[in-house]
């Protein structure tokens, strides 16, 4: 007798036959999501200048990660899947394969290789699964076991196997080496699909938009679950658990797209606080400048939002200079964004606005043009506006298609494209050694107000950070739920 | 002008100059800890049988965790030390070595080895300090440069390295190859040490007891918390986040020892569910038997706790048969625990148990001897009665010392000696594939009352698991505290 419920019906998990979902109020995500992504590959390949070299019975190969153990012990640390293959189709398994076969614009025979699971994996691990059980949920033509690739494809008289493998533009990895058991009786071309499956993900569909939006909005509703329940004393760590509970607990969201990074004091000048190193472990306090930075992952896509605000609720003048500096570069931006516009213009429309703001709030003296023409910007702004956002928190693609050469901290030099999803994201610290450099340097010192400058060196830093779509007209700010002016962040935080 | 409070007296951070600490009513870590272990480790090696085997001036080498990036990406995971390093130093930074001197049984000089951080780590990651900081932080002799490690050690004229590599008999991984530049320069022996360090790991001293007994009630507290707030209708992983938010919020609990098992329903058969395959995402049904085994994490000592109990706070006649049945053979084993006892005595001892509480349920039939010589035992606990807790779950040397040759599902074969650490965790699950193969073969099949066994197919299972400390006389139960008795859980979670 065994759970008939689970096994062909509906299988009270996160998959069921075409769906992810967490139930309750957490976003049902139909899967032909990802078959639409399949899709979109072959018709791309197909249609493309490389058209006709492709073979007929060729296939794009995709490698899912591999389980994995921590040193030498059996700790499996929790699996996250590798986001081409997730892309493509969908599935959480680690140690799978999965081909698209350039056999169709429209429709591509597509095929998932699973492992073959041992008796005991019953006992310890989960329920096994019928290959029919996976071909219902995920939407594949076929389902094979992983060890019978070889002899799957050459009975299908696979002429070119094309290997997802490139460089990542913001890790400056290459992918890892993608191998399977007989491999080599296949001819292998290992570099014509990268870059069209990259360029694929770039541009975000609307069911992918869908679940962006989701986790967008989850990820704001815990931020703002944080802005209420701050307080002066508490450790810095006390918050990101906070939003860490309810982006799960509320949301399903079991992972966040990268570290939570949660600076209080001084803190807020480190861009990439809360790693293992410093491990969001001081005390806030009363009057200091807060910037949290924390998105939340479902079903593989990530947010990524920054919040930041006074500690207790309330903005000091200087507190208000230096935010207000940030907000201003960040509306023009978002005001200024369409298709067509340059990635490059938004940054220097962003650091525009920020020295303008320390120029009227006293900080800095001269000229804007003097300014940007002797780099006091990157002083203070040293990272680049935003990043392509999606399956990763910095999405692949951002040096291809009419990318211009690469400029120093900037992720993607494109000009904008309706779907593209990317975060705006400018920021303004008060970094003790790169104002100590600038101070050292006569052609940068005199633009500094010393005395005023001096307030500041304890301020940390300011970030505000929005994910947005490029839309046919503009763009839609998906994160425009949270508090963003000084006076809704006071009257907010007042509860 | 720096930030003076954090260079060189307190840094309001989770490390200041000895100790470990996350503030407010957190446990503060001596990080002399480490410094015991480290003369542990030397004494044992030089009042050895391997002492005069030991050159002058040799050298015992640790090697920390490296930093990693997932996949192709430029995500970093968050960052969790290797925990042999951990054991002799204390600090949580990737891409460091250590050595301990084998110069003195009361006091081997000791030499911590940190990467050299480039310049704009202060912008991105934080502070760099000083050597001297990290020398007043971990009570080591040196800090040295990694680079710099080669001629360190040649100024010092070592003589042999004794690498700390070996096999993790749970995981049957060896240690990751321990190098570095210029290690051809020096004799390395790869064998002699693994052991020694093993061996030390098994026995906690005061220190390191007092940060384990900080874990283990942290988790039982946050249990309880889960306990009060679970009810029919929730998602498991909504249990999970109440766990996670607590062991973080109240007790400074970044890390779980191991991914959260919370199983409701049937999924309470499945010993290690909660992973990204299966990740606690069912609804929890009203009369449902829940398995909640969870520990956290405390300067990176973990507790392992479960707690078993039905989803709506009343167990039915049903329920109390299986659940006393292991409780019975939890406590007979926590009273029978004590120095000179074998630890295959105590497994067979909860299996006798279990195995006499299923035949006064009615689910078996037959003698107490029959079913144990059928091995009917193993069908329904078919894993080991614990295993050796400490830095890793399944903590090293549990086939060291005295231990009797491996036992089919058991962690250790060991006789107790005084401050080993230890769960204790009997269980009993209906797992089908195993009643299946049991029912199937003849030698057992006559031992199940069938019509009994039907009513608890999807009964799911029962696990309860406690963290035992071995005394002189006896042993000390650190999990005590959560409610363990059908009348505790009922009266506990009417609340």
């Amino acid at each position: 007798m065994s759970d008939g419920c689970c096994e062909e019906t509906h299988k009270d998990s996160h998959y069921s036959p075409g769906y992810y979902w967490l139930g309750n109020d957490t976003l049902k995500v139909p899967l032909v999501l990802h078959r639409e992504n399949r899709q979109r590959l072959a018709k791309s390949i197909l249609t493309s200048k490389d058209k006709d070299s492709i073979e007929p019975n060729s296939f794009v190969l995709f490698q899912a990660g591999k389980s994995t153990t921590a040193y030498d012990t059996d700790h499996e640390p929790l699996f996250r899947q590798e986001k081409f293959f997730f892309w493509a189709f969908g599935s959480d398994m680690p140690d799978c394969y999965g081909v698209v076969a350039l056999d169709s614009q429209e429709n591509p025979t597509s095929t998932l290789f699973i492992p073959r699971l041992p008796a005991e994996y019953a006992t310890w691990l989960g329920q096994i699964h019928s290959k029919e059980y996976y071909k219902k949920i995920f939407l594949v033509d076929n389902v094979e076991f992983a060890d019978e690739m070889t002899a799957y494809l050459k009975n299908l008289n696979c002429s070119t196997l094309y290997t997802v493998a490139g460089l990542n533009t913001d890790s400056h990895n290459h992918t890892e080496p993608l191998t399977f058991k007989g491999i080599e009786e296949f001819k292998v071309n290992t570099t014509l699909a990268f870059p069209y499956v990259a360029e694929c993900r770039v541009f975000k569909t609307p069911k992918e938009i869908e679940v962006l939006r989701y986790s967008v909005e989850s990820t704001c509703k815990s931020h703002m679950q944080v802005m209420r329940k701050i307080r002066p004393g508490m450790k810095e760590y006390q918050c990101e658990s906070i939003f860490l509970y309810h982006a799960y607990h509320d949301f399903g969201c079991r992972n966040v797209g990268y570290t939570c990074i949660c600076a209080a004091n001084k803190n807020s000048s480190v861009l990439h606080y809360g790693h293992a190193g410093e491990p969001n472990a001081s005390t806030i306090r009363d009057g200091a400048m807060c910037l949290y930075d924390m998105g939340a992952e479902y079903h593989g896509y990530t947010a990524d939002v920054t919040c930041s605000f006074p500690a207790n609720g309330k903005f000091t003048e200087d507190q208000k200079i230096v935010y207000n500096a940030v907000l201003d570069a960040s509306q023009s931006v978002i005001k200024a964004m369409k298709p067509g516009v340059e990635w490059i213009d938004m940054h220097k429309l962003a650091e525009n606005r920020i020295l303008s703001g320390l120029l009227a709030g006293g900080i800095l003296v001269g000229s804007l043009e003097e300014l940007v023409e002797n780099k006091i910007g990157s002083v203070f702004f040293p990272h680049g506006l935003g990043h392509l956002l999606g399956l990763d928190t910095h999405d692949v693609g951002g040096y291809q298609g009419d990318a211009k050469p690469k400029v120093n901290s900037l992720r993607t030099t494109r000009s904008l494209i309706e779907n593209m999803f990317i975060t705006v994201e400018p920021g303004c610290y008060f970094i003790d050694h790169l104002l100590d450099q600038a101070l050292a340097d006569p052609s940068k010192a005199r633009f500094f107000n010393r005395d005023v400058l001096a307030r500041f060196r304890n301020f940390g830093g300011v970030r505000i950070e929005d994910d947005v779509l490029v839309t046919a007209t503009g763009c839609e700010n998906f994160s425009k739920m949270v508090p963003r002016t000084v006076e809704e962040i006071e009257a907010y935080m007042k509860h």
